[in-house]
């Protein structure tokens, strides 16, 4: 009671306003679709006119109720905001799949929603190359819409409520103390054309390299959001015999990893920007060194050279990444590379891009303070100056990050012992608890490795993901903190 | 040639009497097996004969070169020492394995006497039953003699050396800022003193509940040291028809892994010292709520509830205590359990005791950590203060206990990655490293599970294991400063 109490409704109405319009943005992707459909005379179509009916009403209502608020949001309401919005763009993105030719049961069109939306592109469907043009492609923009939302929430919101150390990034855009909108606006709007440009960048280069149309589409976009769902059930393996496509989409996937605000400061300088920033040398020295050795392992497990050098890098980008494409089943390539890519699993790419998992600055900064610590065993009474990036490393930033890991490994062990109390042996239950937290998409062993599917797990096993797929993509602590009673009271 | 020149012999004199010191001791410690050995006219007296020679000559060499040297050691030294005291302890210890019935390979007669000395308890013999009385005393007194050496290192050496937030337990018996052996003798003496009447106790206990005499000696040793070998390759599941026999045994695995400090302060003052130790009731509790937990599990998959009671209890405590022992396969007891067990390989008992693992102490204090960080971002200008056990807790020791915790798991990770290089599959891997890192024992997977043993693998996982179980013991950062540059200049 005393919790409902200072629940009033003004301080939500700005909230439900802004979800109202999340819910628009959806509706108007779901036009794309829609609009193919029709021009191919598709049965989906009804589908997609009734997902679009159902969501343009419910934005339609939630913009009524919120009528001429202030876009104004103190912390507590942004919390609520971002984790809800994810929810929500998740749950009415599903629509599609129910009503269109799969007709998924709610449970499996919802899992295949959140996983596209939060980009981890982990499926439960298959006969994927039988879905109709539109469902191709709304599997697509659902990643691609996902990836845009993270970047933004990566600069503009996630600082501003300090989640993992993400103040490190803190610039002018997300300054927030008064008003939302209008200060995001400018650098929102450059890193969506990036986004854009660069996603028809990727969709152009794969169609001049052979790719259908609708697969350079799709492709294109679940490229550059880090999602990893592809047109086909073996996933990117389709082009294992053009591996000009997959050299390609190794790029994009790279650059879909990289901290986009650089792009546009590169852009403006048409300076070395990108490679004179810490957390792109180090994640590009770390595929490098990462690629050779697992070559190397492949090469002398009596793989040729080329054919090793192409699949591995696909594979090891496409994880790292957090994109989660597979090439090859990359669990039968032996014990090293299975342990290999279990620990890739949880490294993820830059902060402000599409992709998720640990995060390479996190890891950076935790290299820091282990070195630092040594030194101190070592020099009892040495003072150690903490510099990342040029800059002086502030405790508050190196606590968060290490409060961050922790969650993140907490979260992960928690939803496997879950996973395991419903059945999911050992190497399913925890793969498949990082790969959803990770937002990576495959796990390992043989029902949801890179080979594999989610379709046959337990409906609560799918539901468990689902929640693991949410709090991985808003950073696990953006939802802990509204379990806390205390974020409830005034 | 910079680094030789500053290794001046004056520095290290010391190091070399302690350590021929601690070799008298192995060397009194034969004349145990070696007398029984004698009276029963068995072959083995031979081996224990030779190695005794050995071990006594190496000491005596090393006394004599260190003769009239003050037990005066720096930091360096005392780092240097506390490593190189369990490497030679347990290659001296080796030795009967060698030369005696079994006639051990050089790999496997270390690796026994490694897991043995550090507690671990992993195995590469069978047969255990068919070896001499003599040797089977050995494998104990190994255990036993490992035992007691954790103790006095965690109350006495690693407290001075800041190692993983050990500084919470300074007392002046850990203050070195000058001589070392005389402060720490009198709490050395009775802790030695708990340590034997414990021990005493459970021998005396374990032979009134129906073990034969050898058998009762061997295993209360190996409980108190929380060590784990026991005389039959089917560890405790020769008992398990005698259930109070594992009843037995719970309570003084239980007794092993808790601070012996807190022993002799409850015999001095009588009081409910014990139960009133944050480190303790967090580890009783600990173990309540888990052995609740598995025992329903085990009840709702039809196991009769005293069986699983007992069953549970045993296994739960051996792996939290980091014991070892087995009485059934808990691998077989579904994936919940797998992966609890598996969760529960790391945690490990109190610090100050026997036990390995990360310690219950840095759990609770990582928990703090977790607690004050979600409030800090609820309430952003709130300031927490951090209480442990009725006291203040330090910046510095919560530094150094997440310092710990990550290179605890980076040495586990990095092992588990060079045992798959060596061609062991994932759980192997990663279990093998674990279990030797936190010096539990039995792994999970058909190889090194439960029900298994280290027997067939290759030789240099075996090596590796070795270095991860004295890493385990010594803490991790004792062993790694020693591999920094910066800790040889001057
Ligand atoms: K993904
Ligand atoms: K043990």
């Amino acid at each position: 009671m005393r919790i409902v109490r200072h629940l009033q409704l003004d301080e939500w109405l700005p909230v439900i306003r802004i979800l109202g319009l999340l819910l628009c943005v959806v509706a108007v992707m779901m036009l794309v679709p829609l609009f193919i459909l029709l021009k191919e005379d598709d049965g989906d179509a009804r589908a997609f006119l009734i997902s679009l009916g159902i969501t343009l009403g419910s934005a339609v209502l939630m913009l009524a109720i919120s009528r001429k608020v202030e876009l104004e949001l103190k912390p507590r309401a942004m919390f609520v905001l971002t984790t809800l919005s994810w929810v929500l763009v998740s749950a009415y993105s599903s629509l599609p799949l129910v009503f269109g030719a799969p007709h998924l049961e709610v449970t499996d069109a919802v899992f295949e929603s959140v996983s596209a939306i939060t980009t981890t592109g982990s499926t439960v469907m298959s006969n994927i190359e039988g879905l109709s043009d539109g469902l191709k492609l709304w599997r697509g923009l659902m990643q691609w819409i996902g990836g845009i939302g993270i970047i933004v929430m990566a600069i503009a919101i996630l600082p501003f409520l300090k989640v993992g150390g993400m103040r490190l990034f803190q610039t002018e855009s997300s300054d927030w103390s008064d008003k939302v909108l209008p200060r995001a606006g400018g650098v929102a709007k450059a890193i969506g054309l990036v986004y854009v440009g660069l996603t028809l960048l990727a969709i152009l280069t794969y169609w001049l390299g052979g790719m259908d149309g609708l697969d350079a589409v799709v492709h294109g976009m679940t490229s550059l959001a880090t999602g990893g769902f592809a047109n086909y059930d073996s996933s990117m393996g389709v082009y294992s015999d053009r591996p000009h496509l997959l050299w390609m989409a190794s790029f994009f996937m790279l650059l879909g990893a990289l901290p986009f605000v650089l792009f546009i400061r590169a852009w403006q300088d048409r300076a070395g920007v990108l490679w004179c920033d810490a957390q792109v040398r180090g994640f590009l020295r770390l595929l490098g060194w990462v690629i050779a050795a697992l070559t190397l392992y492949r090469v002398i497990n009596g793989e040729a050279l080329f054919t090793a050098l192409t699949q591995v890098t696909f594979n090891v980008i496409s994880v790292v990444t957090t994109t989660g494409y597979a090439s090859d089943d990359y669990s039968a390539w032996g014990p090293f590379a299975v342990v290999a890519f279990f620990y890739l699993t949880f490294v993820g790419g830059c902060s402000g891009s599409t992709s998720g998992g640990m995060k390479i600055f996190r890891l950076q900064i935790g290299l820091i303070m282990l070195g630092n610590h040594l030194r101190s065993l070592i020099h009892a009474n040495g003072v150690f100056s903490q510099r990342y990036n040029g800059r002086a490393l502030p405790d508050e930033v190196v606590r968060a990050v290490i409060a961050f890991s922790f969650f993140f490994f907490i979260t992960i062990g928690g939803l496997a012992l879950a996973l395991s109390f419903i059945g999911l042996d050992l190497i399913t239950a925890v793969t498949g608890a990082a790969t959803a937290v990770t937002n990576v998409g495959p796990g390992l062993g043989d029902i949801i490795g890179p080979a594999g599917n989610f379709s046959t797990l337990p409906d609560s096993a799918k539901w468990l993901l689902c929640i693991g797929m949410l709090m991985g993509r808003l950073e696990i602590l953006t939802v802990l903190v509204l379990f806390s009673p205390s974020f409830w009271r005034k």
